[in-house]
């Protein structure tokens, strides 16, 4: 039995099966579904999809064009003028971009479509004769094109506008984006590599890496993958590094500022050399699915084991439990492992999105559910914490405990904002929401693959007749997910459907008949091979017991306490449900903690309640601190899931509560 | 009867009872005996001020010399060349004579003398005609004399020479340096003020308003009272605030620097008119010295009561245990009430030393224990932590826990430095330790007050004859003080012996007799009324258990968490007495604590041992969440006095152990 992928899979939603031999793409054990085979009926992901098709998206256009983003893209900018177009405007509007059509590719929007096509034709009017493109170096600092790789965002701003073109490609067919970044691509093409008379140079944004593997599956060039691939292999060596060799061209002493923060651009050393990943994590993380698409299209087994080093570290010694990543605002970066401070965290969103699409990569390569896990950890807590229920505001950072005075000390602001100078999270939230359908199934060979839980409805081909995978369920407020497929006729395949890594008893049943699961289950998925019919279904139970977790004696900030887990779901302590100080409260060990469904809660949520203890608040006298006496006394606790918090009003939160 | 005072007094070392009547100095209770009056004659504090005296002012000298701040004084650099004198190194080397002239008056040293007559003869040439005086300026930024109150620290290098000059004077009646500095503060008393031509500037760094008082009170000049108080009284005021006019004039927008900052600078409003304590913290505690100075001096009510106001908010909201304050890197300031975070503490020595000359201050004023409490909290902690135990090396901030890899990831090192380009901390340890004769005792009419047990010996006036006050004590190691006087003829005087705000069970006896404390103590002081004979023997005893002390459940870092104290000590567990993870160490409530001194152990030192519990670190196979479910297993601890870590080897360090 042979399984054919239809439509464009999700890979840049454009790569075509006819351009390439199975062989070719193999190194992949799974490929997402193509988002217009994806449509969300209802439920958790639904609500949040539609929202930020309907709310968000149009905002972001709004916000990209009154600060100057989409009108930069004239080049009018004069010397002497306010508001310069900035390095990494264009990324804004790039992610704007591709949001809107991965949008495009499900709810059809002439509106829409017609703002794309406007910024376009101002792009396509921009352009250098040569291909260069970037709305800063062509209007404002013309002698200064690739003169500082190391901190001008030029080719992380090329990324962007490649992804945004293969998506908008993609979803619409239009080629006239696609056509201008290719020039864009074999310009950039023609000034770095190896060769002699070429700069020998590479972002200090890593982004290109992966946007280049997109445009090559998208057209077919190898040159891009070359390309990328040189990106990815050039990085970080010596001697003679090549921010050296910039930085003295500039007629910069290297000394005064490269010295000793090499790492912070993952360019200490080449990647295929590094224990750790290091540095700013949102580059850390990028340049980790760039050098994963290139080991899954070239069969580079270093770069694979290199990417699966760096995962184990990140995920087993730098991640919150929210998949949180980058502790530390300083820099926006790794530190070093087991370091998670919960109040001052940074936890970038962008630095959660890129774990997710790490994540993504991974598992298609490996078609194991660890991935996946750390996807929907992420993807439940890290990620959706920032961005607000309404849709209009957004979190930089995402910490795991706050106090509301920290707002007027801390370099970032510990409220959801409407936009930023540095705007990069709410469009990245906006393309991640609006492209979601990618996440939910996979096809292998013989195999359709289910890693998140979401009221929908999927299609894909086997054996030439199309089959209709719906899921029906409540997750993650319920336990339960019901898997109808719809066939023309029976088939064989493999229904891999991931048992989540949370899940201590799950039970799967067909047609209401129970599975022994340990027989079937194999790297986290419970592997369903037989000839399907239609109207067969599968029925999940998930059981959700209200868990508390623990950290690892090594994190030093988490010994004592403990989080609050449900599901997928980590939740928190807010001051409007709990009174402040809420590091004071003390859960029991053996007190119950009981989950409910609140329907009128931030858009219906389930919430936790339990009894606590507290200090007996008397006695103090306005004294700081006094002989260990205090007594204390029960109070009730009520917990919400962690990324709803910051939608009512400012005051604490917590996650990680005494124990 | 009548007391007294002879020699010179401790304010300043030079202010000379027979230039002002009683009524004059009356505000304040009390008055520090001199430096020379006081001699230590072994244990804790005679081994520091001896190391302080023998290796730290010759390696601090050696710095000042080897950086450049010595020969500054020359003027004889040259644009172009390297290391141009900074603003503030002026202060440097006035802190370094000032505590010179300290040492000098106990300890005469021709050598010592003879390298400050050195640094004051460059002064004398380098002084400018008008009386100006300020390396920096005069050789770097002639133009540049006064346009940048706000930034450019010149009153406040001003303010540490007046300092240096009056110190050295009162050591050596060598008038020189005083003489120059009285030049320059009529130079700024010509410059500033609210008489029309003068700016109407004060300085972004306190230091000048307590200085100009000791010049008051060295010399009798009421101008420099006066000056002082005006720079206090100016602070704040709008409209037309100082650093928006001098902002504009150096063609600075001010709303781009100050707005919103001015309390950064305790300047947002006058003083009198502030409720809280904020902004940079060694600069807000110079500010309250310099008020607290002039209050006595003037008598103002309204200012004593702003001094109060601001003692009770840093002592009550913001001050941790070790008499650390400021407790943010950014800004080295204050931030909030109870924000008192442990390992991102800033707590800068100065600002510690800082708090122990505003309560020396204020202890003066009231007679009130409640300041030496304070006083002997800091100094004991979190100002004996900032020098190392071979007095060369010098910690700018002084955390409450700490792990070593912090040592690449923040912006301040963990481990002391032999200096600092900002090398405020160095020279003002070893000024405090040189002039620490100031803070033992204090006399007050009909009184003899002490505040500091320390093996000593104090000489006082009564009566037209010399009574010697002798202490023998291994305090704080030991809980018993035994003090005697030597008269020539009985004496009426009260004794004040302090009861430190720690002990609950003090017991006091004369030549063995029991005295019933209730009766007669008052504001924390025994006051022991008698005719005093020779020989008289007074024995106190404070019992001094293991406590564990809690922290008010506003403090979130440190609900759930006891400090260990003994006496005056706040302990704390280092990693190579207790391996690391000192944060998953828990002690439970009813284990024992039993203090021993080990003699050989950091110069000799009490330690706390005892039980505690640790997670068994087994079952996690390099995971770094899972759900609750780990044994503890008891393990030893070992505590050691919190200002002595960092003394071995780098590792991590906790005071808060949870319980």
């Amino acid at each position: 039995m042979k399984i054919r992928i239809v439509g464009r899979p999700g890979h840049g939603q454009s790569h075509s099966v006819k351009s390439k031999s199975w062989r070719a793409i193999s190194r992949f054990k799974l490929v997402p579904l193509a988002l217009k085979d994806v449509t969300f009926t209802g439920g958790f992901w639904a609500a949040r999809i539609e929202n930020n098709r309907r709310v968000t998206l149009p905002v972001e256009y709004r916000l990209c064009k009154q600060t100057g983003r989409i009108d930069a893209w004239k080049l009018n900018w004069k010397p002497g003028q306010p508001n310069p177009p900035h390095e990494y405007w264009d990324s804004d509007v790039a992610k704007w971009i591709e949001a809107a059509a991965y949008s495009l590719a499900t709810h059809p929007d002439s509106k829409v479509e017609s703002r794309v096509d406007g910024v376009v034709d101002l792009m396509a009017k921009a352009q250098a004769k040569d291909g260069y493109l970037n709305t800063h170096f062509l209007a404002v600092a013309p002698m200064k094109r690739w003169t500082d790789l190391r901190g001008s965002h030029e080719l992380y701003s090329a990324g962007h506008l490649m992804e945004a073109a293969v998506a908008y490609y993609a979803a619409t067919g239009k080629r006239k984006m696609l056509d201008v970044l290719c020039r864009y691509a074999d310009h950039i093409d023609s000034v770095f590599g190896r060769e002699k008379g070429k700069k020998r140079g590479y972002c200090g944004h890593e982004e290109v890496e992966l946007a280049l593997v997109k445009l090559y599956r998208a057209t077919g060039e190898r040159r891009y993958l070359k390309l990328a691939k040189y990106f990815i292999d050039e990085r970080g060596r010596r001697p003679n590094h090549y921010f050296d060799i910039e930085a003295k061209a500039r007629g910069e002493d290297p000394l005064k500022w490269n010295s000793g923060r090499y790492e912070r651009f993952q360019a200490d050393q080449p990647v295929r050399a590094q224990a750790k990943l290091d540095g700013h994590a949102v580059r850390a993380l990028y340049l980790c699915c760039g050098m994963a698409d290139v080991a899954a299209e070239t069969g580079d087994r270093i770069l694979l084991a290199a990417c699966k080093r760096f995962w184990r570290n990140v995920t087993r010694q730098r991640m919150y439990i929210t998949g949180g990543v980058g502790s530390t605002h300083s820099g926006e970066r790794f530190t070093f492992d087991y370091d998670l401070p919960n109040e001052s965290a940074y936890a970038e969103t962008c630095a959660n999105i890129a774990l997710v699409f790490f994540a993504q990569r991974m598992l298609q390569i490996e078609a194991d559910a660890r991935y996946a896990d750390v996807m929907e950890r992420a993807l439940y807590n890290g990620v959706l914490s920032g961005i607000s229920l309404d849709g209009k505001r957004f979190f930089y950072v995402n910490p795991l405990a706050q106090h509301p005075e920290l707002f007027h000390y801390s370099r970032w602001v510990t409220e959801r904002q409407k936009w930023f100078d540095c705007a990069c999270c709410p469009p990245n939230i906006a393309r991640l929401l609006a492209g979601f359908g990618q996440y939910v199934c996979s096809q292998g060979l013989g195999e359709i693959a289910v890693h998140i839980y979401a009221q929908s409805s999927a299609r894909f081909e086997v054996d030439g007749q199309t089959v209709q995978l719906e899921q029906k369920t409540e997750y993650p407020w319920e336990e339960t997910v019901q898997i109808k497929l719809t066939l023309r006729a029976p088939a064989d395949f493999v229904l891999a459907l991931r048992i989540p890594g949370w899940c201590r008893n799950p039970r799967v049943t067909i047609n209401g008949k129970t599975l022994h699961l340990p027989a079937i289950t194999c790297k986290g998925y419970a592997r369903i091979r037989r000839s399907w019919k239609t109207g067969d279904l599968v029925e999940l139970t998930l059981p959700m017991p209200v868990e508390r977790v623990e950290a690892n004696p090594a994190v030093r900030m988490n010994c004592g306490r403990v989080a609050i887990q449900r599901g997928p779901l980590v939740f928190c302590l807010e001051e409007i449900d709990n009174d402040a100080h809420l590091n004071d409260i003390r859960l029991s060990r053996n007190s119950r903690l009981t989950a409910k469904y609140e329907p009128r809660l931030l858009g219906g949520a389930v919430v936790i309640t339990g009894q606590a203890f507290r200090r007996n608040p008397e006695g103090w006298n306005d004294r700081l601190y006094r002989a260990d006496q205090s007594k204390t006394r029960p109070v009730a606790i009520k917990a919400i899931p962690y990324f709803l918090w910051n939608n009512r009003k400012p005051g604490e939160m917590l996650v990680w509560i005494r124990e």
